[in-house]
């Protein structure tokens, strides 16, 4: 297996995760977002997603962008270890969470759209960190309550074992301590991040333990 | 089963298409976006969803948030009329595409991110309308170049029958005309949206048809 890759990519973080929790070896072929104008942009990766996003995953012929529908495919090829549950509505609750990170929060924040608004739309360094804390308060908050409430609870934002919903947070976590939000502020958030970071498969996966961390 | 629903919302209309399709009668359920500050914001709907977002939907007991994870819900749940292949890397490529449209360009011009770059961060109408047109041209020529060189093409995204995929374009194509964005310019998606169109099921959930149409 192949995994077009950035260190610092939440999305890319999302699938080293399942990965290492279903202990799939894979080839990290590091794609850097921001040397050479974006090598996301470049011709030969284009030519492989259309897209022009990573992660990118290559598993024999198979090649697949988005990162969710990796980590539904990795669940189905490789069902030792399983990412879901396996009642349709369970399995609903897990992708309700993943998709709200996936969805509403993540895509808001992403480096591309960052860039426009400050290089195309000429925001001010000031009103980006607004735009960007605000979506992110919005986000930890809604997914706090939602899993607070969730009857699905256990020591993992569902249940005993890690799930999609534990692989898109993690990273999201990651990615709001970078622009400097709190994440103690949302208890039940917090507490299921401490008890992943216990765990190797998401501490590999760290973008400071990548081979192109800078 | 109950959906609550906007007619214009694309994400929605999604969850209306994949119903009609397997022949699910539902409640419409209206959340108006725009009415009294925006109903979905109100005290008695974040009680039922803390992500303050339509669709919803009830299925029993099952409370679901997240159009794409009541997509999956339905195809496992109501599994007659499959809404996605049975090969798992074909499902990949189903799953990809509809996740781009739902992560990648509609979360970008949505209604709440709209109102928050005009009203907090005060850009003028011209720069809204570049910022959306800007999202609207890059998904669609990513999803057009992708589909169009996509091993399992036939009359709809993937293959002859209805997937996720086409459950997703056909909102999203609605929502680029709606900003005045020449949908013709993209060849293969032109094409599955005019296949889509003869069909009763992608009719009846067209924002036009609804209840709370204006």
């Amino acid at each position: 297996m192949r995994l077009f890759n950035y260190f610092r990519s939440s999305s890319s973080y999302r699938v080293r995760i399942a990965c290492n929790l279903k202990g799939l070896a894979y080839e990290y072929l590091p794609v850097h977002l921001n040397r050479n104008g974006g090598e996301q942009f470049g011709d030969r990766f284009t030519t492989l997603n259309p897209q022009q996003l990573v992660p990118l995953l290559e598993d024999g012929d198979t090649r697949i962008a988005q990162s969710l529908a990796m980590l539904e495919y990795l669940d189905e090829r490789y069902p030792d270890v399983p990412l879901l549950p396996r009642d349709p509505a369970a399995r609903a609750q897990v992708r309700q969470t993943a998709l709200y990170i996936a969805c509403e929060m993540h895509p808001l924040n992403n480096l591309r759209v960052l860039k426009f608004l400050t290089g195309e739309l000429g925001l001010s360094d000031a009103q980006k960190q607004r735009w960007i804390v605000h979506w992110l308060e919005t986000g930890l908050t809604a997914l706090d309550t939602q899993l607070r409430d969730a009857p699905g609870r256990g020591a993992f934002c569902f249940g005993d074992t890690p799930t999609l919903a534990d692989c898109c947070l993690v990273p999201q976590l990651f990615n709001a301590r970078r622009f400097g939000v709190d994440v103690s502020a949302y208890p039940t958030l917090h507490a299921v991040d401490q008890v992943c970071e216990q765990i190797e498969a998401f501490r590999r996966a760290h973008p400071s333990c990548q081979p192109d961390a800078e």
